[in-house]
């Protein structure tokens, strides 16, 4: 059995450093909370609102550290809520996405694209995708077993020595499966 | 292929007839703002609020006619806005879910229980049972096709001869699935 554990992603922001500064002052770093499953990331101290057409959330966590650009990753159920429609997109790729409002304790910016629904990934770190035979950017398919259980398909591989083994879900597909982070997911195609 | 099309249910809540009337004032009856999918059953002009421990959701659509017991149906999403962890139960069985607080313009009720995430459920018209080759009760694997695709598993088939085909899932559900009310899911197991 190809076994993986699964992280529910809830809805967070990567900034670039830029505007770190922008919104927490210039010079501002960001701070660690807590180290996230991949080896180098982290929950940042730091949070932002979001502001929307439709709506706000007053507080998103910022994962660190900063990246080249701001990204901020919502469920379908959170782009509702805000008012805006992001596709589904792979992290980085964030050409001809929405843009949003962010406010700080600094200041404030609006980023004209970088809103996207995160596609259903699986880090594996070199050696997982190696015994597992997968290799990276391959599309698998990953069950979820219960009383809710559910067949992801169009699971996206990502290979690399930096990552550690672990599906990332948002919450609408954690909820749909009555999954929760640690939970262990068979990659059964 | 045996093709069903795909209702998505918002948060919604079915009343007794005696809550509709501490709610809405004694005599008060639900009028019907549109029919839904299933004969007999409508969306009402009347909306009330449902307020948790945690949050609360101002408006919440009933749906008519009245029914034997009040019956509020979120998704998982809501439940944690609303601060309630209800189980996933088929329509009808409240038996030892949580309770919660409801609000109309005569009046408020806390019902002891009646909050449940509904299980995903396909309705089948008798004919469509028989040329499916599918019994009441029974357990159904169904494919969502797409970007998000997924194949959701424990789909209870209820049949009878007053419904009209049509797969109910909620908003998490579907919002894993990228779906929408009208798309068509397959049965496939």
């Amino acid at each position: 059995m190809k076994l993986v554990p699964v992280g529910v992603s809830a809805r967070h922001i990567h900034l670039s450093q830029e505007h770190v500064e922008v919104l927490f002052g210039e010079g501002a770093q960001l701070t660690e909370m807590k180290p996230l499953s991949q080896p180098g990331q982290y929950a940042a101290n730091e949070q932002v609102a979001v502001i929307g057409p439709k709506g706000t959330f007053p507080k998103v966590r910022i994962l660190g550290p900063a990246r080249k650009a701001t990204q901020l990753e919502v469920s379908r159920t959170d782009a509702f809520a805000l008012g805006v429609n992001p596709p589904v997109r792979e992290s980085g790729n964030i050409e001809g996405t929405p843009g949003i409002t962010l406010k700080g304790p600094a200041g404030e910016v609006t980023i004209s694209e970088g809103v996207i629904v995160a596609a259903r990934h699986i880090h594996f770190h070199t050696d997982d995708a190696e015994r597992f035979g997968i290799a990276d950017k391959q599309h698998l398919t990953v069950r979820l077993q219960g009383e809710r259980g559910l067949v992801l398909e169009n699971v996206i591989a990502r290979v690399s020595p930096e990552f550690a083994l672990d599906m990332h879900i948002d919450t609408d597909e954690a909820n749909a499966a009555g999954a929760k982070t640690g939970d262990m997911a068979e990659i059964i195609g």
